[in-house]
This record gives C-alpha cells, sequence and structure tokens, in this order.
C-alpha cells in the first residue's frame, strides 16, 4: 500500500493506494459508522462491508437528485447520526458524489470517507472534493466542495468490473497523464492491456501516478479559481457530449479530449504527432475518438455549461503532453472550430 | 464606517460597519447582481435596492426549508446565474441563511454579500458563515459553513423594526459582552436605552466592538471544533427553549443565558452577583429572565440537539463577566439541575 496526502483549503485527505477494503474501520475513527451504498455494489461486495448501519440507494445517474438526498437526510436522523458519527461512501462516482454533498450539508458538515468501487470513482470522482447532485437535466449543478478525511483504493473491487467501465476509467487516467506527466503517458502507452487486466503492481503505480497529479493540482486551487480548470481537459466539450449523446462519462471524455488536442494543433500550439499519440491511445484501449451525431446539439448543451462565464468559457488545451494552458474561448469560435473537417 | 476583515478557512469577509445600502454595487463588483429578500423587507426597504434582478421569498421560519431554496436554484437557472454573478440577501436572519446556502451549494458556490436589515442578523446571522435551512422541525439542520464576501451593515434600516426585535437583537450583544469583553457589557449596562433608540455613535461602537468579539472568535475556529463553541452561550439551552416554546430566538437566549450563568454559579464558577448583572442587564432591555413553562420539554429537545454527542452535550459557562469556559455534561445532569429552584 502507498499513502497519499491532500492537503487543501477545505481539509485533508489521507488516499490509502491499495490498501484493502477489510482495514477500512482503522480509519473510520468513530462509534457510529453509516455506509452509504447502491444495490448493485452491495450485491457485489456487500460480504466485504464491516457491520454497522447501512443506507442503500438505487443504482444510475437518476438517484442523483435532491429527492435522494433529502431521504438519506430522514435516515440519518431516524439513525440519530451526530457529529460523533462518520458516514462512508462505498461505490462508484454517483455514490461519492451523494455522499460527499450529504455529509457536507447535514449538521453543516458531518465527517466521511470513501471507499469508491470503479476506476473512474478511484482516479477521479472520490478525490478533490467535488460532490454535488443533478438538478433539473443539468449535471452536477447543486453541490459543494469539501474533502472526504479518507479514501480507500482496493483494486480487488475493481475484479467485478465490465470492461467499458475500466475502459473509462482509463479515459481519466489518460487525461491525467495528458496534463501533467508525460512519462506516465509514455508508460501508458506501452501498458495499457495490463492495466485493463488489473494486474497489481501496475495498476498501483498507475493509479499513484495519477491521483498524484489530481491531489497536487486540487491541493493548489481546490476551490478552481485557475490551476484546477487543468483537470478540465476533454471535459468542457466531454460534458457537453455526455449530455447531448448520453455517452457513458469516459467516453464523452475521450471525445472530448480528441476535439481539445485537435484545437490545440490548429491553433499552433500542439505537434499534430502528439494528437497522433493521444488519438492511439485512446483507440487502442477502446475508447471513442470519432464523433458519428450532430455537434450542433454539442454546442447547444455548452451555452448551459455551469463553467461558463457570459459568452466565453475557459478551454484547456495543450502544448505539449504532460504540458497545457487554459485559455477563454468565445462559445462562437468554438462552434466553428468544431464543425471543421477531421476535428473528430 | 468603520472595517473589521474577518479571516477564516473558507473565506475572508469585510465587515462594512455603517456603510450605506446606497453604496452596496461598489462591492459587487459583478455584471449581474440578483437580489434575495423576503416581502416585508422588499416594502419597507425595496426604494434603497440598487437596480437589478429579485429573488422575493415569504416571510418567516416557516420558509426556511429545502422546499424554498429548490425555488430559488430554478430561479437562477432561469436568469442564467453562472460563477461571474454574485448574489446579494438583503433581509433578516432567514434571508441571509437561505441565501448563504443557496450560493454556497448552486454550481457548487458562486459570490455573495449580505445586507442585513435587523439588529439580530447584523450582529449574529449575517457573520460567521454558518447558513442553512430546517429540517422536519429541527433548526439548521441542513447547511454548510462559507464566509460571504462582504457584510454591508446600514443602521438606517433599523429604524423601521418593532421594539420587540431590538430587543432581540440586544441578547445577541449582550452575549457576546458576556464571553469576550467585560468593558463593553459595562458599557451596555449605562447605555442600554441609547442602543435601543439606535443613537448613530452608541450603535455603531457596540456592532463594531460585538463583531469583532465574533469574528475573532469565527478566524480561530470557523468549524467549531473548540473556540467557536463559545458563541453558544445561552444557546445550549435557549435552542431548546425557542423550538419547544416558539419563543423568539433573542428572547430564549436571554434564557438560556440566565440558565448557563446559574449552573456556572452553582458549579461554583461564577461569582453569584455577576448573575445578577446580566439578569438585571437583560431585565432592563425587556428581555425575560423568568421560565414560565414545563422545563420537561425543554430537555425533551435538547436531547434532538444537533450539536450533542453522544449522551453529553457542550455547555459554556462563565467564570466572570468577559471569561468563559466550555465544558461537558450529561444530559441527566443538566435536567437534575435546571429544575432546581431559582435557576430561572
Amino acid at each position: 500500500m502507498r499513502v497519499l496526502e491532500l492537503k487543501a483549503a477545505s481539509g485533508n485527505c489521507k488516499l490509502l493506494i491499495g490498501e484493502s477494503i477489510e482495514r477500512v474501520m482503522e480509519y473510520c475513527n468513530a462509534k457510529k459508522v453509516i455506509i452509504i451504498t447502491d444495490k448493485n455494489v452491495l450485491q457485489l461486495h456487500g460480504h466485504t462491508f464491516p457491520k454497522c448501519e447501512m443506507i442503500s440507494i438505487d443504482s444510475g445517474e437518476g438517484i442523483k437528485t435532491l429527492e435522494t438526498v433529502e431521504i438519506i437526510y430522514e435516515r440519518l436522523l431516524e439513525l440519530e447520526v451526530d457529529r460523533s458519527s462518520i458516514i462512508l461512501g462505498i461505490g462508484g462516482g454517483i455514490v461519492c458524489d451523494i455522499t460527499g454533498f450529504v455529509a457536507t450539508t447535514y449538521l453543516r458538515g458531518i465527517r466521511f470517507g470513501f471507499v469508491p468501487t470503479t476506476l473512474l470513482a478511484q482516479v477521479d470522482a472520490s478525490i478533490g472534493g467535488k460532490n454535488g447532485v443533478n438538478f433539473k437535466g443539468y449535471k452536477n449543478m447543486i453541490g459543494a466542495i469539501r474533502q472526504p478525511e479518507f479514501c480507500l483504493f482496493d483494486f480487488e473491487l475493481l475484479k467485478t468490473l465490465p470492461e467499458s467501465e475500466m475502459k473509462c476509467g482509463f479515459a481519466e487516467i489518460a487525461k491525467h497523464a495528458a496534463i501533467g506527466d508525460a512519462s506516465l503517458f509514455s508508460y501508458l502507452e506501452v501498458n495499457y492491456k495490463e492495466i485493463l487486466k488489473l494486474k497489481k503492481s501496475i495498476i498501483e503505480k498507475v493509479i499513484y501516478d495519477s491521483l498524484k497529479i489530481k491531489a497536487d493540482i486540487v491541493a493548489k486551487d481546490e476551490s478552481e479559481k485557475g490551476e484546477r480548470m487543468k483537470l478540465n481537459f476533454g471535459h468542457t466539450l466531454g460534458h457537453a457530449i455526455e449530455k447531448t449523446v448520453g455517452l457513458p462519462h469516459g467516453k464523452a471524455v475521450s471525445l472530448g479530449m480528441v476535439l481539445a488536442a485537435n484545437i490545440s494543433a490548429k491553433k499552433g500550439l500542439l505537434d499534430k504527432k502528439e494528437v497522433e499519440r493521444i488519438v492511439r491511445l485512446l483507440e487502442n484501449v477502446g475508447l471513442p475518438t470519432k464523433i458519428d451525431f450532430d455537434k450542433n446539439m454539442v454546442i447547444d448543451a455548452m451555452r448551459k455549461d455551469k463553467k461558463r462565464r457570459g459568452d466565453e468559457i475557459n478551454m484547456v488545451l495543450l502544448k505539449s503532453i504532460g504540458n497545457v494552458m487554459i485559455t477563454k474561448i468565445k462559445i462562437d469560435e468554438l462552434e466553428a472550430m468544431i464543425h471543421e473537417p477531421d476535428m473528430c
């Protein structure tokens, strides 16, 4: 096991990389532990959970609402959860997002920790402190930023994941490498097959390196005033694609990264060969790199992006693999660019 | 005008003591300003508001719910409020509490400022960063902690307040003096009549001194792990009384302070003469100092206090006027003590 400490304005988070869920109670340090999980995760991994009270929600993006949050508040009241208790979110990104929001707002904030059970949640959703729910069809419209006390990453939990889920997680690892670590990117190019097969020594190194990139960025700029925007590489367009086409997050981010890399090249920032390396890695893994739907819908969705400021949006472009810049782009300009041939 | 800067973990807040609401736009510094207010405040003070979009809610504690919060989220979406906008809460404690929670959770946090319009909101609810709403009959059960960028205190706005509202605000000023500033307490004993009459030079000094005590405490311990508990003097029992009997907050805190002072004396911490000074000041102002209802109900409510930890609760006791200590008390012990004669 390797440990990373994320030190952010809202608090510190211990990242326990390669720890076993069977030791999770050692980190809870509370008389009353309440698990929040979903029914799928409960069925697959319930036998590994510590013995304590549990709130189990349905699975899927449709459950990520304020109604679910209220149901959980009520249950916490019934269970007499107070500030000496801790909430433990065990599940994928949706469980982590909801748990984080509940723990941040119940009694104005009580202690919480995560055991992410998907690769995507392990390398992205569970760390960084962002939480929240969807509202009126807008993703993550309502939420807050607060760090869990710990995140426990048990790779055994990933063994039940379908291959497509593994690929989606890989997209975020590729993003971390692209924005902050050229040598990790090269390592991914060589080792992607072993990563998808969850070879222990390789997955531990890749997740550690990937989390290190994100943790360093979040430590510098938790509330996303500057540095943290780097993590949106592939996401500005990716979120719009996800919303419009209903693609899974990782696949949408894959397309978003290809678009952002091509825009970087068009603007003369990035060598075309680097774009090809990105496209090849994503293709090798089996992630989509070509858009086969109406791009106009994507632009419409962008105009409602919560990161929009007036008629401009911040966009993360690559100068080289491992090195990014943040620039403001008018949505009209973006619209013109993504309609050019060979963009994606 | 006098300015205080509150520097806390979640951000800094400028306290503009004696500034005019007519200059509030100078502090907003945003293209889009959205006012959140209530219908009473709008009727009384709407003519002094800057020209901008407005969301007006009903008045009263009953409106402090997640339903109201959702209605406001929807309106913010319609108004295309983004992270370059600022929300301005103009009103009493309820408006400030709701505005702060909305601004903390909409888009995971956007900028906000307050113009508190009651004495109670000016000396207490608007500063310190605590926000939130009631849930299933429990006060402030759901909320978060985040500082507004500024609080503008215009004493002209207090001129429309009923006398009973002024007295309620006075209770929190008396609390601040009791926990942290013996000379302010003496000043209140001499000048309470002029304070209630809003004599400009006196009210500015008293509010400045009162805010300084709270701001210093919040700066040291925003998330209430230790030091900030001092601000709960009179509130542990006060909240239970407020909930049980339906007394206004200030009046309940007045009774809570008398009980806490008497408990301090019973435990040999506080001279009985100091208890008498507290009781006399509150009586002179016209605040209640004698309980004329069933004390058992108060204890029942205490068992559901969100600050309870197991079967104990932290209680703030006085060693002298201006000097407090925090101690854990078993709820059973508290129950026995408040039933003793002459406690309140």
